[in-house]
């Protein structure tokens, strides 16, 4: 099973200390890129945004679905290197996101929950004051495969983008919504990550480059 | 017919002075929201974008398409609470949309034309100057849906989001293309409201959220 | 044949001197903007994006490709006024944009290249810097249409635009994916150019209008 890290956050994040709300990153090994391995292992970290999953008040089943959908696909091996469960707070947000993508130990981040209309919802607002680029294509591309399922996902306000060689990716805070947002991507996800880190670099028949 | 204020509105605005080519707001009688309802009601504003219908050279058909199609959503009762008929001037409209959103007066502001290409076409500048918070997937809908009619419904640049608790959705200037877009995200509109108002939330089957 | 400068171009930009890497702008006939002719010509510049073309490591086999599309689109003839082979360097991207679009030469400007997540590519934000309104609507048509083929469509971060009176649309660098990209609004362009130049104003069967 590639994804490592799966059993170990089933419940609450586990070696993530919570002291007034503050969700304190994992330890992580060391993990140098590797570069031009057939197999590469693309290093996840999964962040949900939830007031009431912060406040201890509701299961994070939505992370549960995202790590389901990782775990199923056969091709591209993610592993899960953190987890954070933090309230819907746009300024903490956005230090965690930048913490991520700056130091070094991930690959992808992957947050859930904040992309609707609600009154705290402020995902996307937070992602895009941390990114590089914007990758309009694959939140589109979410949107459009699930409004086949549901009207509503076109209320999913989505971002995707990246940030120095990490990429950010917004997926909806409901178990059905994450996953199936995770799912319309899944396929080309690898490729992208791979086009960040510098592989792929030159491929002529790459065809969006 | 859940459509109050259709017949008043037919011909020029009434109630709403014109002196040197502004258009001042109709009357409205206090109307709190009404929260937790069972049959809500959405306070609609109609604003029209046209320099030749802002002259009185041309009708304004392209509202009366947008209340056929408001008047025809048998489950999302929406009750025109104000129209205006504006030139396409940048600053007047995003002051316009400054003060539908901030009184409390209007759940939804609808306009109509000044999205296209044109020289003078700058709706969805306005709009996005005084957005809080986009929502690109309502956009993307009403253009995909449009596509399937005319390749030409890719030109409408039409902007969709919130401010405050009142949403902001262009719409094209012809009648054709503003019902069709206004057709295209109808089914989800109550939905979206509701979550703006704060109805909905902690729905854990919003897949948005 | 409509697309008179093809031959022209075929190989390494004709009278387009390069000192230091720099691509100076072909000698250009006066040519004033034809309003209301019945066959409207399209001024079409073509500037890829390529480190290694520019180098002269690599044929610009993407422009060739975007000329043969654009020739056999037999109702819409696109005359190429210019052509440059620049590095992937945003600040002169966005310096030669600004003189085609300031300079009344070009009613359209084909981008190839810089489009993906490649450590270089910043095509789109060069765009962006310059844009005074932007068409989403055509971006997104390009990656819908994409997608059909292959999924990695959703990597091109392609953007459309307008500044004064010249259209701006980022293609990807691949043969293939600046073709498909290209055929997918290859219907509308027309319209929208004779929009953008003034003619089509008070249609008023514009759907986007």
């Amino acid at each position: 099973m590639s994804h490592a890290a799966r059993g170990r956050h089933r419940g609450p994040p586990v070696g993530a200390g919570r002291a007034n709300g503050r969700t304190l990153p994992q330890r992580r090994a060391a993990r140098p890129r590797r570069r031009g391995t057939l197999h590469a292992m693309y290093r996840t970290v999964l962040v949900t945004l939830s007031d009431k999953g912060a406040a201890g008040e509701r299961e994070d089943t939505a992370a549960d679905a995202v790590r389901a959908a990782l775990g199923a696909h056969a091709g591209a091996p993610f592993e899960e290197v953190g987890y954070e469960l933090l309230p819907d707070e746009r300024p903490r947000l956005r230090a965690r996101l930048r913490l991520w993508c700056d130091g070094g130990d991930a690959d992808l981040v992957l947050t859930i929950g904040g992309t609707g209309l609600g009154a705290r919802d402020r995902t996307p607002e937070a992602t895009r004051d941390v990114l590089d680029r914007e990758v309009p294509g694959l939140a589109e591309r979410m949107r459009a495969v699930g409004m086949q399922a549901t009207p509503k996902a076109a209320l999913s306000r989505a971002v995707v983008g990246v940030r120095g060689g990490t990429m950010i990716v917004n997926l909806p805070g409901s178990a059905k919504g994450a996953r199936e947002s995770l799912e319309a991507i899944l396929d080309v996800l690898p490729h992208a990550l791979d086009v960040l880190r510098g592989e792929g670099r030159g491929d002529p028949s790459a065809w969006h480059a």
